[in-house]
């Protein structure tokens, strides 16, 4: 396998984390306490390397990781680092391969620095790619079960040493089912690896590019913010995202339930969209933008809110009373909008079978 | 090894099935599904031997297994039939080892009759003692785990298919705490198996020759009612146990919470204890009996329902306003009255931090 690829720098951490907790989406945990972990890997000589879809042989084998739990436990409760690692080891084990890669469920939030921690560790690369390209609650909802993936061996660690492995199960959604309780026993953080996949499957199912994308993000807000530029509107521009309220948090309610951060946040508009009022609803992740009653960004597409004034997202968990933000929409990858997906992670899948999902763009 | 172990009759069924609802202390479900899934499996031509604990060599494998979940959800549940088996390969599979003899986890229930099932299906015997005595609501609530038995590789398997492996689990507390969370995902009622365990170390912690004596029980119960005798007075005379109240169920409180059937009766006494008041509470199993207000039973001595009329055991599932009962106190074995042991199963574990352990006869 030849093996130049790009190395992960330790410049790349910081607009890492920003790209990332911005395509989280308003879920996916805050990626700050994994990236502290990356660098210092990266200051302890670990190389890791950001793989390229294509760079993947048809054999590969390729680890599938991310924290699963409720964000709003990670904000108290840090995990202790090696839990997707030993998940992943789990999996390994339990269907008799070795990974020479591994790739994010999803690049959103924290979940974008859990993977490279793993490489780190293990000395394999990391695929510039991931299964959502932004971030989701459940399981499930990756491209890679989306078009087929087995749902097992799968497998859970804690921060304890505990190890749950999903031996046999029967789909996705048992799955799901299964991680999920395990996790809230686990004190609702934990370490979560899927079934090993092949090669050639990933790289037909992998949204491509997403670790460079979140790391470009990052640059064009640090770039910004460095030039004293609207951030907010340099998002738009390099991104491709479109600006649909600017407000003012009039009200929060978020409740910790099943292992979820479920709730809803209002948003009365301020500057041009003074007199309108916008709603969200939030589990983990933002789903649904209402604006003056019409739903106006829907699930799976991203729906980001940022402080309107330093361009900073801001996650679920921490928005609060009166703070003013921009809320932008952009639209997710072809993958996740197939009718096909569509069943897994449109709005219907969310509990709003009456949205007819509309593709912004 | 000598194979010249008694074998298991379909005349001994019936006798188990009632022995083992006594021994079940009010818990443990109804015996009665697998006991006709028993009777097929010998009809079927299956030889099931049932080996003493002294046979046992030091180096044999024994898998010890059982169901796990709420009483009151088998009572319209029933289960698929391979759960206990499934659950056990998972664990042979997980630990490297090949099982030579199956044990009960709990004789009392519907679990005196899941490892014999497993006997049936493997071809292998099922050892005469278990790790109760009696039936106890939690999966650590064993001599086995009280003498120091492995927490993992542990499995649960359900009835669709589902195998989920404890793989690595830092103490028997947390493996019953992922054991119930799964369970009640599976639908509370599922197959569990425990890490295997050589032959010495079952010889030393099980209680012994407790599926002969359920069968003893059973007999003396029909044939007191071949014979028109008083079986209450029969059963107290065979089994050393004592009759400590007679009564009519006169409130009954039940809820199913985290995978439990918790609840309290209230008796009001008949006949000699007529003017008198008891009252039992229960989780799963029946755990304190208190007469006039003073604990006269406590777990883990065995406290038993009979109706009055016909020394039927009465599991606390099917405990109603009106029935009339016999409550009999039986001493438990011996190795569930040590300190360690009373750490486990004594009144504290189960809530009761006042009440000091007062050992029967």
């Amino acid at each position: 396998m030849s093996r130049d690829f790009k190395r992960l720098e330790e410049a790349d951490l910081m607009p890492l984390a920003i790209g990332a907790a911005l395509l989280g989406t308003g879920g996916g945990g805050n990626p700050y306490v994994g990236m502290l972990r990356t660098r210092e890997l990266l200051r302890s000589g670990a190389k890791i390397e950001i793989m390229p879809l294509e760079a993947l042989a048809d054999d590969d084998w390729v680890a599938e990781c991310g924290g699963v739990g409720a964000p709003v436990v990670g904000v108290e409760k840090i995990e202790e680092g090696g839990e997707c690692h030993r998940a992943v080891m789990a999996v390994e084990q339990a269907a008799g391969v070795k990974c020479s890669a591994v790739i994010c469920a999803e690049i959103g939030g924290s979940n974008s620095m859990e993977p490279i921690i793993v490489a780190g560790r293990a000395g394999i690369p990391v695929v510039d790619g991931d299964g959502m390209g932004r971030a989701f609650p459940e399981v499930q909802m990756t491209t890679f079960f989306i078009y087929g993936a087995k749902p097992s061996p799968a497998a859970i660690a804690d921060d304890k040493g505990n190890v749950v492995v999903f031996q046999e199960v029967v789909d996705m959604f048992w799955l799901e089912k299964f991680a999920r309780d395990v996790s809230v026993g686990m004190g609702a953080g934990a370490g979560f690896a899927v079934a090993p996949m092949r090669g050639d499957f990933i790289r037909k199912t992998a949204v491509p590019g997403t670790v460079t994308q979140a790391i470009n993000i990052g640059k064009t807000v640090l770039n910004a913010r460095l030039k004293h530029q609207n951030v907010v509107e340099r998002i738009v521009e390099e991104t491709g995202a479109k600006l649909f309220f600017t407000g003012k948090i009039s009200d929060i309610e978020r409740t910790l339930t099943g292992g979820f951060s479920r709730g809803r946040a209002k948003i009365s508009g301020v500057g041009q969209w003074a007199g309108s009022e916008a709603e969200i609803a939030i589990q983990n992740e933002n789903l649904v933008l209402w604006v003056d009653g019409e739903a106006v960004i829907m699930v799976p597409d991203l729906i980001m809110n940022l402080e309107l004034e330093t361009g900073e997202p801001i996650t679920t968990e921490m928005l609060r009373y009166g703070q003013r933000v921009a809320v932008i929409g952009l639209p997710v990858h072809a993958l996740l909008k197939t009718p096909r997906a569509l069943e897994i992670v449109g709005p219907a899948a969310f509990g709003y079978p009456d949205l007819t999902f509309k593709p912004l763009g």
